[in-house]
């Protein structure tokens, strides 16, 4: 049995998405246990107009105060101790539960994960990892924010923690990791990524060089690396154009009556696209380098967006990635001290 | 008349694309005249194949070599003297054309183009600036690859030169200006874009803060600035994911018999819709900052891509783009002598 604590306060639609969500993962996942974490009459007058209950894999845990989506990260930390977010990691620092799962702010999430769960021995900053489709299949990219300024060590580890974290899920045996960079050439790029392309050479890392841009969507790498200012840029560079492209296309088909008709014609093809790249199927993304598994859904995901983030906190609790990422760098670093 | 010198070897296609944009261009626009620069034999043979010949508003202008797509800069720069672009911007550096068009290795032409033509008074560096469409209009973007670390001062000089161009082409008076971060309040973000936007509220121009990477396609700015190496992942990843949208709608309506039936119903509206999002009506790129107008098209540009790289050179000499840019930071730094 897996126990998450989900913070059901978070997000831009709190207890309207989470719990559904919630309920509807258990009356899938046998093996889970879900901890509602947030106020208990809100909480429980939810549960009754769904017509649930608590019952023995599901229970509600007070917490007083909600972290809002824009408070600043150092003051919700300071002065939010009761809040759903941080009673929620603090229930996997307790060993009450093995995940978190929150749709709230990611800075509070990130600084507050941090505060209570501390990085991993060996790990300087924990990143921010999510999947993404691409024409063969997906590829996992970090850091996506959590770090402006990066050194080419930390993006060396943030290359471990891509790759124990895909081996981990996905039983790949030598995950292939790239390093973003604006050009293929070893002398393309800036300082930083030169200086990391040169350190994970010398990994024991399936390093297979730089990768631009279009290769995050196109290409065949498992991990892709880049600093958290780079990564959230292409993020949201991702969101807005997908965005734009669905916009530009409603707009055709509703140009007339018989674009109109060919929509309704089109429908069933349009739907199947629309699955394929459905960014709700992406949602949760992984704070990683953390004792413990946090996993930060889209602040804006429906129920089934924070589904995919609650299965995304079950299959790396099953898979022992936090351990797993632990047990390698100490393997990595006792290997390194023998050289 | 406006005389546009085309590197005509240059691009993936070389003079099988340029040769024929140049004579379809020549055929819309009156007041432009065109040197084809290349090895004239080639350049003959392919007037020859498509029933031209040179005559008063087409010349050919003969050069001897030919910069490879994938040659080091320094190498193109030091060795090929003689190379079809390097004389295409000689030809502009002479007064005989009034803007450079090249579709080849973009590292050759900002190196040529810089060493040639010359950085403005006050430029430091020249930057790549192109257009992208916009949920509403459109947007310019700089710099997209030419300079991997900028300095804050460097940023100031790419959003002033944005605004002077989106002013002088499209006749608007005071451009939008947004600086490309991770968030919106002023405490996000690293210390080169915070240190950006303190010196771009000191500056005359309309700047409206921090933009978030969704905001590119679906914000309201007329001018974004980044440094080269996030311009440059930006726009690629773009690219990639464009390539992946089409690359599933292709294959989902080719599924089956019926779903093949719909794309054919569709298919005006898949072409409409093709058309506004079509990245070759985009296509053309300025190096901005330099004594003289140059334009890089995509390596990989069609026809009509290649002919609106062509078309946007002869709006910006139209629209005597450099001069105005020297012009007004020429005012500019007037101004903060005397202040």
């Amino acid at each position: 049995m897996i126990t998450i604590a989900l913070d059901a306060m978070g997000g831009d639609h709190g207890v309207g998405v989470t719990v559904p969500a919630a309920l509807q993962t258990l009356s899938q996942e046998a093996a889970l246990k879900v901890i509602l974490v947030g106020q208990s009459d809100v909480l429980r007058k939810e549960l009754t107009r769904l017509r649930a209950a608590e019952n023995d894999r599901l229970s509600i845990h007070h917490a007083s105060e909600v972290i809002a989506m824009d408070e600043s990260p150092a003051q919700a930390l300071r002065s939010k101790k009761d809040s759903s977010m941080r009673v929620a990691i603090n229930l996997v620092k307790e060993g009450v539960a093995q995940a978190a799962v929150s749709a709230g702010n990611t800075g509070a999430l990130m600084a507050t994960a941090r505060f209570v769960l501390k990085t991993l021995p060996g790990i300087d900053r924990p990143a921010i990892i999510t999947t993404l489709p691409t024409t063969h299949g997906h590829v996992h990219v970090l850091d996506l924010g959590a770090n402006v300024d990066c050194t080419p060590e930390q993006l060396v580890q943030f290359a471990m923690m891509g790759s124990i974290l895909v081996s981990a899920v996905e039983g790949k045996d030598k995950p292939r990791v790239g390093l973003l960079n604006i050009g293929e050439e070893d002398i393309k790029g800036n300082d930083s990524v030169k200086k990391t392309n040169e350190l994970l050479r010398a990994t024991g890392l399936n390093y297979c060089g730089f990768v631009e841009g279009d290769e995050i969507y196109t290409g065949d790498m498992d991990v892709i690396v880049c600093d958290g200012f780079v990564g959230n840029v292409m993020l949201k560079t991702s969101e807005g154009l997908a965005q734009m492209i669905t916009h530009f296309m409603k707009q055709e088909f509703k140009r007339n009556l018989l674009t109109k008709i060919s929509a309704v014609i089109a429908l069933p093809v349009l739907r199947a696209f629309r699955k394929r790249v459905d960014p709700r199927r992406y949602n949760g993304a992984t704070l990683i380098g953390l004792n413990g598994t946090v996993i930060k859904s889209h602040g804006g995901a429906d129920k089934l967006a924070f589904q995919c983030a609650i299965l995304e906190a079950l299959a790396e609790v099953k898979n022992n990635v936090p351990e797993r990422i632990g047990r390698e760098l100490a393997a990595m670093s006792a290997r390194e001290t023998l050289a």
